[in-house]
């Protein structure tokens, strides 16, 4: 019996289809450094597990827009950013960031139709958009430029009458830039005069670093109105990943219309999680700044280790806590199977990511893995002394 | 900017559109009794949120395909169901049964394409169905008949080639019809003769009246593997909606495969709502067999009291928790509206669920309610007595 066409075409994730190969790891004793996948060992503010602790009642629907205190916690979060004009009818609660995706795909698009994404890009835009019959359009970016954009002339021309929407991932997933004002200007501005939507997927939001600006659509909501979507999440924020709560954010009353439609055919996102993530109205902007600079000490640690491995590329990151890295390897996929299943070094090893994945142009990222910073300073160090070690032991390595 | 076609065409539910009115309606102070929504006011498992109360570390991501331990007591649970060919690698945990069902339709159907459901339905099938680009096509019942199925002959016409499943609610939400075994032995029959997709929606696999048996699709997948599909939620067995965890459970190993590769793509389902479903590991058949009781009770209730109402028709449920109730008037929809907006009896009204938009067949429904019986035996008197008031005194009754 055949499954559907779809659904053959729906790759497995770059990110986690190496679990087998590290349980097996673990299972022969080897310590296994998780740097495959943006989980942070940071605390979940305990405001939020706190509500766990004293839970009362039972478990009921939620409201399919969200959870009221949850919505007028997140006003107050969105407000003190400045999106003082936001109201409740502005914000639709989903079941992560992945909902929001989902849902805003199917707000913008219809099957057959296309979204354009800058490469590399986090590995379920485009696994999501198959499973909608719609089409990612990749749009390269270098790591020789910071994986900044392209200037626009270089790229409209990949704007067909079948695309619907730009969507930029602003701090970025896998690559870790900060897109500039002047960048996001440009894309809002494209998509005025072609007649599109733009989708910024923004859940790295805070984590921003060496005091550069954030440049959120927040502030360009009301000037643009009716072709903005915010997509956020609330994972990494609150370093809380298996909270599965997202938010899509949009002054289009239309879409925001149809999107309570989805959400009440799909009845309500999680009533715990919601309870215990309205505690974030008492975690503050100085609070979120702490988990940044811990960010950020990390990315120091990672960039000058791995700066100093013979045969490695790397570029600074901006924000996030990802790097992509480049190895003296001709298949990093093969090298991060083989860490796992060949290689342990003081009975340790490493998970990475391989990049392959994270691009749909054929070829590209093949000797790339993202590294996840999501662990502390030892164990980061650790990780760079295995991977340099691995690399001089790799037999295939380049070096 | 003109959202998308699908998005345009996903209908409100008719189970929560007429929310506004009942907040309205409780602002005035009148108290709402919610008949609308299958949220039994039965305690959720203390084995479940003591787990809550317990909370220890953080919250990260769970495995996509679902939490290990929770696994292992879903097949505790099922193999106790005497499916004990069972493996872990047959269950997907899904974020709610809304999310066994949306995977399911990606899994077996593309774009364009059909799936049969018997009419009426639960609306977010349609409604999920049209985000995704497929039809639902619907196969009528009728309450002279109980809402058991036509004979095979009767709608095997409706089988064209772009059909890929058949999708059978058992107990069903919202008739209360619990399908003999003749007419699920016939169902594997046709789509193993058609070459189709069995997809069953067990949610209410429990909650059966009178001594009567449960036929699950779990004493079938042994015989047809690759053709079956269970669709099963924790929300309805253990009175707890809020909690979103659902399961797809098959032995078709492509769809299952398939299915983790989307799982993927949405990272996982909640981690707080599987360690604290997990508890079901310790609710114990006799316990699910006290609350069908109550169940049962309250049916029992209902059904005695409308009957005993001039102009009211309703058939008998036999299962789960809800009933279709025929009402003296024209359009059951305005009568729900005006229940809410105009009408108060002892400063309490009723909230009910309009059927009109659990068919597809257009008019089918409109003098028609769906009853959920989730609240205890006075507060359903009340809600008989309030209905009895309310249509003696609505201005377009017809009695």
């Amino acid at each position: 019996m055949n499954i559907s066409r779809r659904l053959n075409q729906v790759p497995a994730s770059p990110i986690r289809k190496l679990v087998p190969l590290a349980d097996a790891a673990k299972k022969r004793g080897t310590h296994v450094i998780h740097l495959n996948i943006g989980d942070p060992d940071i605390e979940t503010p305990r405001v939020m597990t706190d509500r766990l602790r004293q839970w009362q009642g039972g478990i009921p629907y939620a409201h399919s827009q969200g959870d009221a205190e949850l919505i007028a916690a997140l006003l107050k979060y969105y407000r003190g950013l400045g999106a003082d004009y936001l109201k409740a009818e502005n914000i639709q609660v989903t079941v992560g960031g992945s909902e929001a995706l989902t849902m805003a795909m199917a707000a913008v698009a219809d099957p057959g139709e296309e979204i354009l994404v800058f490469e590399p890009f986090f590995p379920s835009y485009h696994s999501l958009a198959v499973v909608q019959g719609l089409k990612v359009v990749p749009v390269t970016t270098s790591i020789a430029d910071g994986f900044h954009l392209p200037k626009l002339e270089q790229f409209e021309a990949l704007v067909t009458p079948k695309t619907r929407a730009i969507l930029l991932t602003n701090p970025n997933n896998p690559t870790g830039t900060v897109y500039r004002r002047e960048e996001v200007d440009g894309l809002v501005e494209l998509v005025r005069r072609k007649g599109l939507f733009l989708l910024a997927d923004e859940v790295y939001r805070e984590i921003v670093f060496d005091g550069q600006p954030s440049t959120s659509l927040l502030s360009y909501l009301k000037v643009e109105p009716d072709r903005l979507v915010i997509l956020d999440s609330l994972s990494k924020r609150y370093s809380a990943p298996g909270l599965r709560l997202g938010m899509m954010v949009s002054l289009n009353q239309d879409l925001m219309a149809g999107g309570l439609r989805i959400a009440m055919a799909r009845l309500s996102a999680g009533y715990i999680d919601q309870k215990a993530a309205a505690g974030l109205s008492q975690v503050s902007q100085a609070d979120l700044a702490a988990v940044r600079d811990e960010h950020q000490r990390r990315r120091d640690v990672v960039f000058a280790g791995l700066k100093s491995i013979k045969g490695v590329t790397i570029h600074q990151p901006e924000g996030a806590f990802y790097c992509v890295v480049g190895l003296p390897v001709a298949e990093a996929e093969r090298f991060c199977a083989w860490l796992l299943s060949d290689f342990s070094y003081h009975g340790a090893t490493v998970m990475l990511a391989p990049m392959a994945g994270f691009y749909l142009t054929p070829g590209l990222g093949k000797q790339e893995v993202r590294w996840a910073y999501v662990v502390g300073e030892t164990k980061l160090k650790q990780a760079i002394e295995i991977i340099g070690k691995a690399l001089a032991t790799y037999p295939e390595s380049r070096y």
